[in-house]
């Protein structure tokens, strides 16, 4: 664990510089800064808010752990919710400063524009990652007891949730309410300063996408790595557990030489895409060489192996996600559009259902690989494979919400029509990224459920089931309907809160003379505290359903009912999030692709009807799909917790 | 099995004086007669075709029985296979005859017209469920062997995946296909004999809603016997095995009262929905009667307690059904409208989504209650209880598509617009019927494939399995990857058969003048041809991928990973087709309650909306989400066929 706490240094030094030489940079004129500003205060107080609501759950369930477990399983759980809440804070605090500054630096050049919104990417992986594994340290060091990390892993899993569910509907009620009104009642561009929702959809990004998903990656990357130190140390002693402590380091220390190579070859970059995808595939190829040195030296090959099928299944379902989500696919999505908005809605659906064949058989050869060579340790350690290089990884995930903000500042200001090509341009690739970057989310989120069951089972002491004992398909029967149950609240929720803006809406052009002519501000702030009351409203009983219903389950059929719980909702919960995100994305880039002139372009009956397909697509994509993520692993941590309370 | 044998006389008597009393009726007029025999022809012509396609299949799988297992087990899959042909085909013959019966007698009154449509209906319900058992008592003397009538099984649930497939994406094909150039592009009403795909859209409701169901149902009937059979000699002997064969005949005797009660009250009646909903109630208390008297009688009430829950669990579903998808869960639907059609897309996929809850929690309550008192045998046995007045519930079920095609010869023969009145107001009943048909439908599959598992398990040798095996968990990630993309490649099959219709429709609108103004009479055979075409060629592929699958999970993973398969499969196959047909049924009256009047009526913003609610719906509701249960129920069949042979 020494060594978690020498990198975890190396790496904030290294963020920090980073960090500081962001906040060097200009954030451009009075306009852009000022615009900057009311993001960075709406981020924040919605934080803030969410930090309200959950809070007091948190402290109420370490009283709890307290009495019935003691005073380091109350702290282990602290310090987990406490290091992923500063993570997203301090991530998202850099993130909403990055903006503005990306907007001017496009002023001079694509490749400044590019560094600096890495950069403020960067900063967000690297936090994640890194405060990562020092809180995993800060609790060993505590409690002195690797079985109490779940603890640590809870309290993570508890911000996740909050924080992707809540972000989440807070991104797509802005989103579609601002849509709603602005383009189709109001005929106003996308990003308009008229649009009273312009500066709320604006924040949403940042919440959703920054906050939300680092919330999500941070539970993975903990999860997997308790599993991994777990199951090694179980199965296979010191060996195992500081194998997994080395892989996890490896993966760091390449992220932040991908970085830095990344940054050297941003500023002279023609090619955005290419520049990121190298930084990435290069971080991977040092894991893996660094990998591969350490088990030859100490003798053990398959450590080796295993972290190779989680490094490459992980590149695989990127990739594939990618040809789903682009190209050929999205062309004929787009055809379809032709014939109206029903044809577009079932060849998505189909498309996104047709998607989990090819990307569930790659976690299954993954997961079948690992084990045949390392057993359950080798499940979990291919889990932390595929997320080591997370540092990187998530920074080019986090860059695209920063460049979509600073196109948004930059249109808002009134800047240089240039400066908005450079920022879409920046813009078009994040697209991408986050369509892998979901991929990613989704297929690290299988792998860590599946470790964090592995774990369940190995301490649950169910070693020989019944097959014919209808309590595991019982269980899994009422786990597989979690999900949908699940997104049905998260969509309903976008839904409402939507409307409720739709209304504010309305209601300004209505009453605020001059909105529409430009004469007078809107009032954002109302915008935006609606989009928050109707997150925070709404992200409780997600979270009441995810931790109450491992317990019932017990309760009423016993572990063996946990079990199947845990596989019930894992498989359905990843099926449909792969759906809803590729759907989703597809949906996204047919549109697009209409709006480059195809089948009549902007405007044209087959826009509208891929206007459609977006539109439903923005909730399965950015809301449901993504918290279906966290609700399998929070039901396994859960799961896990409670079998070692159980156990006494 | 000789009371299988003797009520089955009895019942087929009945039917052929059904039959014959349908036949007697007058078809009307010239007209009306034509084109109840042009519907007759493609609905035949369409059953060949298909018969053609599978009956080299069976043979072929027949023979491989013969030399795996021997003759005995191939004679029982051909008598499941032939049994189920007879039932779909027979039935169909007479469906497809009461159709102008119905609009004929409609020119008398209401009462009539629903006296012949149910009449039709019940031929069908009652021929599927008389064949159901007098095949399984003719394979049980054929073969000596309780166990073969496995073969039995899996020869229905071969016919049923061809008819449930190809029947719903013919339907589908020739009914989308039908809507977009002939509502929208040509502004024809619904069912004008101007209109190409007319008749293929009438014969469509036959082949898939008549057929389809029909084979679906007589599959869940026969799986839930045998399971319930083989359970109850396996753990209570000869005691077990007659209270089976008892339950059963009580159900059907049951319908056969309930059929002549609703026949007697029909030809008053003012409340047709009133009257349905009488007869099957009457039904399921008589059974429910018998099984008590039984029960008392032999001093086992434990079997009335479990045929109780099934046959409760099976009314609630369906009223759960029905709250879903009309009333003011369909008025809040209707409203978002109002928004545009993104809307209700996602309001409507959230509906469906959360009505998997209940559902879900009923069938696990069922399950729950019936192992608690009876163990696995209690399990199979609540299922028998669910589907025991079959006969009855089916006949409902399929006089909603004679009502559906006596209207669109009313409209296409130009009778009085009385006549439609009258086969419109049944055809609304037909609706909510066909709602909860599918309800019942997924439910009943569910619990016949809960009773294959435990059938699967009791036999698959693998009593004691370790839960940390990864092999259990990746056989359940697989499973629940199947329903989704088996989902993804029907409704692309609709998809392109729809868009060859459009094509057909299109090309003879213009090629063949006269046809709009009514001078000519379309080529209505060419689209019977195409969407027979489009049905047959895409139907190969889904039934490759559920008999293949236990097979080679079976050679990679063992037993245990062919459990996790089914597992998998039920599970998110469950919900996957709850969430379509709910949603599909939601959107369907959606578009009916705008088309009343509501939010601006016909050809409004808000109607164009749910229009295309509607069609989004088509295919989820009657191709890709009925399909999911013959592929559960399928590859459940095949694991059980496929231990008995491993065993040797």
């Amino acid at each position: 664990m020494v060594y978690f706490l020498i990198t975890g240094a190396i790496s904030v030094v290294f963020i920090l510089i980073l960090a500081f030489k962001i906040l060097e940079k200009s954030s451009g004129n009075e306009r852009t800064t000022q615009l900057s500003e009311i993001i960075q205060k709406g981020a924040k107080s919605f934080l803030l808010q969410e930090y309200k609501v959950f809070f007091p759950v948190i402290f109420a369930l370490a009283i709890f752990l307290y009495f019935i477990v003691g005073i380091k399983a109350s702290i282990a759980l602290l310090i987990g919710s406490a290091f992923s809440v500063l993570a997203g804070y301090f991530g998202m605090a850099i993130a909403t400063r990055a903006n503005a500054r990306t907007a001017w630096a496009a002023t001079k050049s694509l490749g400044e524009a590019l560094s600096v919104s890495f950069s403020g990417g960067a900063v967000m992986g690297l936090t994640v990652s890194t405060l990562g594994i020092l809180g995993l340290a800060l609790t060993y060091y505590v409690t002195k007891d690797i079985e109490l990390i779940s603890y640590y892993s809870l309290g993570a899993s508890f911000v996740a949730l909050f924080a992707r569910v809540g972000g989440g509907i807070y991104t797509k009620a802005a989103d579609v309410g601002a849509d709603i009104v602005g383009k189709t009642e109001a005929n106003l561009p996308e990003d308009d300063p008229r649009n009273p929702a312009v500066i709320a959809d604006n924040v949403g990004d940042n919440v959703g996408d920054v906050a939300g998903m680092g919330a999500d990656l941070y539970e993975s990357y903990v999860g997997s790595i308790f599993s991994a130190i777990v199951l090694g140390s179980l199965f296979f002693g010191e060996k195992g557990f500081i194998s997994v402590v080395f892989v996890v380091i490896f993966g760091l220390l390449s992220s932040l030489v991908g970085i830095v190579t990344t940054l050297l070859r941003a500023k002279k970059s023609a090619d955005p895409a290419k520049t990121l995808r190298f930084g990435t595939i290069f971080a991977g190829v040092l894991t893996l060489t660094a990998t591969f040195v350490y088990s030859y030296l100490v003798n053990w090959l398959n450590i080796f192996y295993v972290v190779f099928f989680g490094v490459f299944v992980g590149l695989l379902i990127g990739l594939i996600t990618e040809w789903y989500t682009s190209g050929k696919k999205v062309e004929n999505l787009a055809k379809t559009s032709t014939m109206g908005p029903a044809n577009v809605i079932i060849s998505g659906t189909a498309l996104g259902m047709e998607s989990t064949f090819i990307i569930t058989l790659l976690i299954a050869l993954a997961v079948v690989l690992s084990y045949k060579i390392l057993g359950l340790f080798g499940v979990a350690l291919s889990g932390v494979g595929m997320l080591s290089t997370l540092g990187i990884s998530l920074s080019v995930d986090a860059y695209g919400p920063i460049a979509d903000n600073a196109g948004g500042i930059a249109q808002m200001a009134g800047l240089d029509p240039k400066v908005r090509e450079i920022t879409d341009s920046l813009d078009a690739v994040g697209n991408t990224t986050a369509a892998m970057g979901k991929g990613f989310a989704i297929g690290s989120a299988a792998l860590t459920a599946l470790a964090l069951f592995a774990n369940f089972s190995a301490i649950s002491n169910v070693s020989s089931v019944d097959l014919s004992n209808p309590y595991l398909f019982l269980g899994a029967l009422i786990g597989g309907m979690l999900p949908f149950f699940f997104s049905a609240l998260t969509m309903h929720a976008v839904g409402d809160a939507a409307d409720d803006m739709v209304e504010e809406i309305r209601r300004q052009i209505k009453e605020i003379p001059g909105i529409l002519s430009g004469e007078s501000t809107p009032d954002y702030q109302k915008c935006i505290q609606i989009a928050t009351k109707g997150a925070l409203k709404k992200m409780v009983l997600p979270a009441v359903l995810a931790i109450l219903s491992p317990t019932l389950l017990y309760f009423l059929f016993g572990p063996i009912g946990v079990g199947g719980l845990l596989i019930g909702a894992t498989v359905s919960g990843v099926m449909l999030a792969i759906f809803m995100a590729n759907s989703g994305g597809a949906w996204d880039n047919a549109k697009k692709f209409v709006e480059e002139g195809h089948f009549g372009g902007k405007g044209s009956f087959a826009h509208k009807a891929t206007v459609v397909g977006d539109t439903v697509g923005d909730p399965y994509k950015d809301t449901s799909g993504p918290s279906i993520n966290i609700l399998i692993k929070l039901m396994a941590i859960t799961s896990i917790v409670l079998m070692t309370i159980v156990r006494g």
